[in-house]
This record gives structure tokens, sequence and C-alpha cells, in this order.
């Protein structure tokens, strides 16, 4: 591995926003004119309704998180921008997985799953659709077990993530 | 029930997009324009990688509805729009809920958590993290039951739809 590789890895910004119309816009914006390379974005409401939480994960070096998150703080409506760091937060994503089924494959699909914890929510006669939660390792191998099945239609959420609670009694 | 509430309600639409920077930024720009009320918007990669699969939910009517149908398939780089409707698609959410807990009320929340098979993801001495996927009538419930023990944060992905398999013996 060069050092270049070393240096670029995925990093999770949770971004707190005034929930007004506009503001993804100019976030999206934002990057898709510096060319940065988001790999998923979500956003939701949070506990208090005039405030929304977008998740954004990007694939970058130090320079760029630290670039990405100076240009975040700049924009209109954006209240908060906090990293993520993965060993003290929670990261998770659901895919839906719709994969090809016959008489023959299908106990061996739904005994993976089972292995996955994925659940099995819809049945037809040529395909099954499981839903699975977990973290981007999890989603990965559960994706990759069913490849050889034929994947027919994958649909992601993108990752969503919160800090750790505070441990009192770190040791 | 009036008769104008009677004809509004939750769309959603699956749109696949080229894969290329900008298209975020004309989606949600379009939206933000028009003033239409996105309720969420998730985007991810599919089987394609040239191919993303952006799901937006939004309140609205049916006029509405066409309207913005219409206008999506305008945009560069956006290939096709599917209305799913609720009966004939599986559509999911994840949540991250971070609950207070005391060493009181732990245990009632753990129980909790299991009745609507939420995952604890996270310990600390004043707070439990939960993760919990679903359909929406199914994180409300859990998200009004925990409420009460006081929410610290939510961190939600966003909806997440696919139309359900052909059932060949449809009775």
């Amino acid at each position: 591995m060069t050092a270049e590789n070393e240096s670029m890895r995925n990093y999770i910004l949770s971004v707190m926003v005034n929930n007004h119309f506009g503001v993804l816009t100019r976030i999206s914006g934002l990057f898709a004119r510096r060319g940065y390379n988001i790999k998923s974005l979500t956003v939701g409401e949070t506990q208090d309704e005039r405030i929304s939480r977008m998740t954004i994960e990007f694939y970058g070096d130090e320079h760029t998180n630290e670039q990405i998150q100076n240009q975040l703080r700049k924009v209109v409506d954006v209240v908060s921008v906090t990293e993520l760091r993965r060993d003290s937060s929670v990261c998770r994503e659901l895919y839906l997985l719709k994969v090809r089924a016959t008489d023959k494959t299908r106990a061996a699909l739904v005994q993976i799953a089972d292995i996955f914890r994925a659940k099995t929510v819809d049945v037809a006669s040529d395909s099954l659709i499981f839903e699975i939660a977990g973290d981007e390792e999890k989603l990965k191998a559960f994706y990759s077990n069913m490849k050889k099945y034929g994947v027919l239609e994958v649909a992601r959420t993108g990752v969503t993530a919160m800090a750790r609670g505070r441990l009192d009694n770190d040791i």
C-alpha cells in the first residue's frame, strides 16, 4: 500500500441544518462544484422538528476533510458540523435486495439470510426481497453472498450515524 | 375528514439516475424552487455502478404528484421515474435513537426494544442507543414509546423502497 492510499479513507460528517427549503441544494451543490466524492447522503428530521440531521459519507484525505468541514460551516442554515469517527460512533445502513430465487435455491437463500439476521420481506415465484441493516462490512458480506444467485435490484438508504454515549467507567 | 385532506397523502418515487456529479443538486433544486415538500430523500449505488437509485418521499395530492414526475423526467441524467404504491412495494427506514437511561429505567427500555425487535447498539452510563428498521408505523410507535424516557438524539436514514416481486400464483 502506498503512502497516498494510506491517507485516503471514508469520512463521516454529521451536519445539523435548519429545516428550510434549499439547504440540501446548497450542500449538494457545494460538493458537486468542487468535485468532492460523496459516497452517501442521508437526511431526516430530528427530535426538534426545526432541525434536520444530514449524514454525509465521502472518500478523501485529511486535507479534503478539513476543506469540506470549513466550507460546510459557511453554508446558510448549517447549524453544526461534527466529524464522526468509526471507533467512537455507531454507523448503520439499510439495504433492500431483490434476489433471483427458484424452488432449488430458495431454501439456501433463506438460510444465508438467517445467518446474517436479514429479514425476508417479500416472496414471489421467482424472487425474494431481503431487508438487512448493519455496518458496512456486514452489508458488503451479505451482498457478496447473494451475488452468485443473481441480485435483481438493490435499494440502499445510505449511512446514518451517531456518536456513542459517554462512558463514565471507561477502562 | 374533508375532501381536501383525503386527497393529500405521502407519495414515494423511485428515480434511477446516472451516477454523475450534479444530479442530486439538480433534483433537490427542482423541489426547492417549486416549494414541494420533500419528506425524505435517500440515494445509493445499485448493482450497476453507473446507476444510482434515489428514493424520494413527499407529501402532496395527485396533481402535484403528476407535476413532479413530469418535471423529474426532464432532468438531465434521470433515467427513469417510477411511483411505488405502498400496497405493492416494500418501504423501509432505519432509525438510530439515543435515549436517556438510568439504573432504574434501563431494563424497561431494553424490554421495549425487544418487543419491537430493535437492537441495543451502545450502552453508556446515562444513555442507550437503539437501532431499529421497519415501516413507518413501526418506527413511529417505537419512537413514541421511547419519548417519555427522553430521546437525546435521532438519526434517520429516510425511506428506501422497492416494488414487490411478481406473484404468478396471485389468488
